[in-house]
């Protein structure tokens, strides 16, 4: 049975395939409920995927979390992009500290009775916006252990430790053990 | 044909009902898209009520803005309560300003091709919280022209202009106008 994974974003789907080379593409528009908690907005995602054709399907969640911030902006990081932009991001760090979470969550639902998450979390500091590379907030996260932003790395240094490869790892790990 | 009022809360429905004494409240559960634009929201909500029965729906979405934040919250204030709540609201002030702007807006569906809006807004300041009336935000979100906040009013007080009550009156002007 065929795996798809839906998203519209292609180099989503391209950093996906290059480590489960078997899973396609389906680029159909999902609702997305108005959630903090990512398992829910997937969830809600994947009974739409189910009713669209046979399959099995997974979906992602990209969030940022400032700790400070007991799990805003979350999954609405992307209205938080759009109104305020990385040097508001950067401001609230003023009021509720530096430390963020970098989260993704990868659901798979084989059926709508059995849906699997697999996360991968990058612990950081939200930093004054630097480097011009990769997109949305990369420019404002800094991860731990790191003196470069995600912004100030290459595509590849990045995508070496990112947490959506912890996550796709993950999701790998447990498709070959149940094959 | 009926008008239903689409909400699981009965204050609400009391304080609408109040103005418009022929509509009755449906108390189902309509799904809320991820959203800064309150017009979305309410026609995602609306599709799915028309198909759920025959008669006319409103909806109300109910937001609250930081000026300086150019739409945040919006309608995703609940998410802010729940996370860093009225105090964490006041702290954004020091970085945002205090300027706010509380709205109601009502959508009216008819049917699927024709969904009215009908909009109430109170503009106000973001203070230190004060005042055990109301509830939600009411303790933070001062009106220009007023010493007190909503939660130092009392119910009668407030309901005689808030914004609930703007957008109901104009709702009330379109249904005797278009009866």
């Amino acid at each position: 049975m065929k795996i798809y994974f839906v998203t519209g974003n292609e180099s989503k789907f391209k950093e996906v395939n290059s480590v489960l080379d078997f899973i396609e593409q389906l680029d159909i528009d999902l609702p997305e409920i108005q959630e903090i908690d990512s398992q829910k907005i997937i969830e809600e995602k994947l009974k739409v995927a189910l009713n669209h054709t046979d399959g099995k399907f997974i979906v992602e969640d990209n969030s940022l979390l400032i700790n400070g911030m007991n799990g805003l902006p979350g999954p609405q990081i992307k209205w938080f992009l759009k109104t305020i932009k990385n040097e508001g991001l950067y401001n609230l760090t003023k009021i509720f500290g530096t430390e963020a979470t970098a989260k993704v969550i990868i659901g798979l639902a084989e059926n709508p009775d059995s849906i699997r998450y697999f996360e991968g979390v990058i612990e950081g500091d939200i930093v004054s916006p630097r480097g011009e590379n990769g997109f949305g907030w990369d420019a404002i996260f800094q991860p731990k252990g790191y003196d470069k932003t995600f912004a100030e790395m290459t595509h590849d240094e990045k995508n070496n430790f990112s947490m959506r490869r912890i996550a796709v790892e993950k999701l790998k790990d447990y498709l070959n053990n149940n094959a």
